[in-house]
């Protein structure tokens, strides 16, 4: 129940980080879109490790596989299995932690839960290996988007106290997949580079802010109530690993505002309503205005440290946990691309829930 | 479809602010528990409108009848369905937007996406009257709670740019009742108190922010990838009206921290696990450890002032609305109560979920 | 859980027979309908007791209230609560099964379910009262399909060992209004009337069968797999109370056919595929072909009749269950709108899940 | 969305008839169940071509392998990923037929449903080669009935007019196993055997019913109003290709009957209540009463057959469609452990849903 995503475009993943395989089911697709497989692994290819060193050295091709949902280049309409071997696998890293938890993973939440049973190596199911199920399957909903106008980018903006303050409208964002951090600004990107590669060498690790940009939605997106768009936004990034805090529009900072600062007046301009500011951040009522939608999310530092910390095992008994395995000392350069597959994911969702009450 | 939320203790809830009714189908809800009406109707009045000079002035009774999924004071495990009918209705006062669109309001969204067709008196669905509906069944989840030992408490510690600094464990939660604000620190919520007054008074609007902690939750709830119980939190609270932003634990805080201070290190007291601090804000990989859960959750100031904005009418053609009506100059008060329902209703929720497969 | 159907359009219902009242919320609803109240109650009033003597002798005005969702005589989009009050109820009728176990109702099995909390009167949540809730629901559907020329009409075809064995093309279906048994053939509309009362009389009941075609169905509705057209017309139909079995097309009888015999053969008429004949029921694959939808759904007798039976309390001490209360001798005649409103609801969700994929 | 079944045993399957795979997800299985990989296998091994010659040749070993969700020989409570790599793939079998419309196949459906987009070859998704998805899962949920001590045996009772009149009750229906068709009681089965060989020899094809007995099942499985438990066993038989009936207990042959032959009246035995006769197959109000499960499914003639039938083709020319490539005269044989496996999937969804609510 808990690996399924989506009413209409829905995805249901599977696969631990040490397993045979991760992979995803996306059922709802429309028929006869062209599916891509070169961009669907490009995409992949973003998040993958061992693209710098400033990301973790595990090598994997992270090469997909398309198992069913495809017919002569083109969706038809049923459901696509993709998939990806898990290949280098050194589950000998992990057994010394097969009876530990490690401070903030999710070692003693599971053990709880599952009543023992859980795949300790690599994390096993709450690795972060599980979201290359998601960027496979948000590349084919970017393939849909990309049909009728609607543009995702999403870029680093914050590692640690370094944040780039320069808002996203005076940001060429492109420029960000130029750099292994992936912050549009190269300044401020070397700044964070050096930054998260100096984290690593002291076998530490630092968090980092996601903000992302929606272009081109159409008004409408987005239900009333429970399912209200950015309320879905949040849930979908929420659900990614090591995230801690969502907001669009003017998020936090809206609640010094006064309604009077705050409000976005609605003015014409050929023919299409506009804003004359989006504090709402395209989003009013839970559904879209057709201004930029704009969101940004927190991640943590992440748990896995190359240094000695105080825990106990499954058995109650004090251990000092010791790093040790190949980590991100800094997640949300590849984050990025996930946050980007969330959104598009999401984004479908809503679109064909709106076409089916037209 | 979008008026559902929940799996297993599931609530379906309907009505406009000016329609007949407001009301909830609580289905899932297990038999037996005894149905306290008094308290169901004390959550209510918490978040009634009138309740001070600083929220709205609308008289609502809103007291609520239920209609089926009872007997004898009981649960029956059918579908509870209880509603609240709409009394003070002064439609009239709506006429004068019948064809204008609020700025920051739904009505342009709601416009769009339903062909025109929209009841505009007071918002409509999209008006937080639709949250009485969300109380009454959260009511319901807290009954369960409090059966297991579960104890949800929210408050209000921003209110503009004045900030109760002081950390939830040195406060005495039960203290945010006593005064209009539902600020624990009295000083500070005279503070506030004074502030909203002042904003009302220039028929401006104010934002703020809602904390909640949760004690005596048992470790094992939420579940992993998709569904964590702290994306499934966020959801809920960012589908209440006005809310910008959620962060759990650390949150956006969090980011600046590296690995090594974040971490929270485990011990065993009394034979149970522990964590000496809780950035992870009892959640990790998606599951409660069994330590306090904290959130927080930040609130919009509310569109509706009393102050002329330019927007344009459903023809296109600009328009000055001007303010009318009664509404909050902050909503976070009121908001209280409802953040607490919302979390309760997603606790029972996981707790059902967890008993499904054990 | 259990009370809501539907993807898209999804109906929640509410309410016991002998509680405060019966309802439900229709979610999904596209915005625009003309709201037709007079067809709506017309509905109900096919459905309600006390049409002739062969029917329930209960005076229930079931007059329908619309709580929200409509606005100016159209649907907004958002939630349609509708509800019936409960009138006349007689619930001492009922005091002497209080703790007894009614032979084939569903007093033992909710006894046991709800570990004893039940509302016994008239059955409490098992009652055929329920279907006021889908019979409202279904008439709305109704309203949507007749704009896309659809129809659906169900009728009468046999009543105990009574067999109308005249194929459906030969009848004129709407025949079927004009008599109290809803047998669109008059002579065998008599001899049925006639039995059922004589069943009456001798305070027994007698099972049924309600055959239903729906002509003007375009092309491509229902889905491969598991959501099959005739998958969810089943469920839909299997869930009325007293039904006990389901077939379309050929059904049953399909079964001693060779393929040579049963396949449809396919031939364009005015640019059209069409089938020389139609066993395949317009199902193919789960999936409508155009041809006229044709389905079968079997009653049994219902379970309360005015004699005595043995059966236990809910001590497990041996009791004797007299028939009390007014009841229907036999419910086809009933079931026939009933039929209908499903069918209604199973088609607008498929018609509607169409559209999200186009 | 179509090909997702149940509510929290679920399953998701993928795959074409010549694509790369078939496979399944199942999400929602408790953890520590022994993943008796065996079993699985002789579970495919019951439902796989060629094991007789009155099932199609085709040589599919149908190995599965599991890919996620197991660790150390027990589950995790993580989705499993099983699958199956198509073999003996002769897809030039099928070229002929790339723009034709097979009489009563899902051609024609599938063709106007997806927009002309399908994999034609065997079927593609429509083929019945998708119920290895659920087999292999039908068998994990049968792991975790046998726990409970619930047993499913699935049997044929019909092959075109060729009927065992014999109850269940006084056959050995563990006989099943020891012939090719499938019915327990060995005379008849030869006799259907030889009946099917005979009409495969003809090219032609023949219908037949398959009566399934549940035993061990405790009181109080099923859920009130829409997901009653034979409504949910119906949708899942009638989900299963080539079926176009359903029934339980006393079926269509109930209606025929008066209530008071036909209701089961109650008594204890041994502490426990018991049915005199069990018209109710097992369920009351859609609710087990602890008493057998019994229901029927009825199987067409299945298509495809080795005859030429007239039809048209995609630009809607009239064409000869002449049967080509294996296929089985008679499904019923290979349907039996596809029905049981159904079952299986619906009775631990609702034993797991009873948890939840307890």
């Amino acid at each position: 129940m808990s690996s399924t995503y989506g009413k209409l475009f829905k995805i249901s993943t599977f696969g631990e980080s040490h397993g045979a395989a991760v992979g995803v089911i996306l059922d709802g697709c429309p028929a006869g879109i062209d599916f891509d497989m070169e961009f669907i692994q490009s995409e992949l290819d973003r998040r993958k490790p061992g693209q710098s060193r400033i990301t973790t050295q595990r090598r994997e091709a992270d090469e997909f596989q398309v198992l069913s949902g495809t017919f002569e280049g083109k969706t038809t309409g049923t459901p696509i299995a993709m998939m990806v071997w898990n290949g280098d696998q050194r589950s000998k890293d992990y057994s010394h932690i097969a009876q530990q938890f490690r401070p903030s993973h999710a070692d003693f939440t599971y053990h709880v839960k599952y009543g023992g049973n859980r795949d300790y190596r690599g994390g096993g199911r709450s690795s972060a290996r599980e979201t290359v199920a998601r960027v496979a399957a948000g590349a084919v909903a970017k393939l849909i988007l990309k049909q009728i106008g609607v543009d995702i980018k999403a870029y680093v903006s914050q590692v640690g106290k370094l944040k780039l303050e320069t808002p996203y409208q005076q940001l060429d964002l492109a420029e960000a997949e130029n750099n292994a951090v992936r912050c549009p600004d190269a300044a401020m990107a070397q700044q964070m580079f050096d930054y998260i590669d100096e984290t690593r060498k002291k076998g530490d690790s630092i968090g980092g802010i996601v903000d992302c940009v929606i272009t081109g939605t159409p008004a409408g997106l987005g239900e009333p109530v429970f399912d209200k768009l950015h309320a879905e936004l949040g849930k979908a990034m929420l659900s990614i690993n090591a995230v801690k805090g969502f907001e669009y529009g003017s998020g936090f900072a809206g609640v010094e505002m006064f309604g009077s600062e705050h409000n976005d007046e609605i003015y014409l301009e050929d023919g299409v309503a506009k804003t004359k500011t989006n504090y709402s951040g395209g989003i009013q009522g839970g559904i879209s205005n057709g201004a930029d939608i704009y969101f940004r999310t927190a991640f943590k530092p992440v748990a896995t440290i190359m240094q000695d910390q105080e825990s106990i095992d499954a058995e109650g008994n004090p251990v000092i946990v010791s790093g040790k395995g190949r980590h991100d000392p800094c997640v949300v350069p590849r984050a990025v691309p996930i946050v980007e597959a969330m959104a598009a994911l999401v984004l479908v969702d809503f679109y064909m829930r709106n076409k089916a009450i037209q």
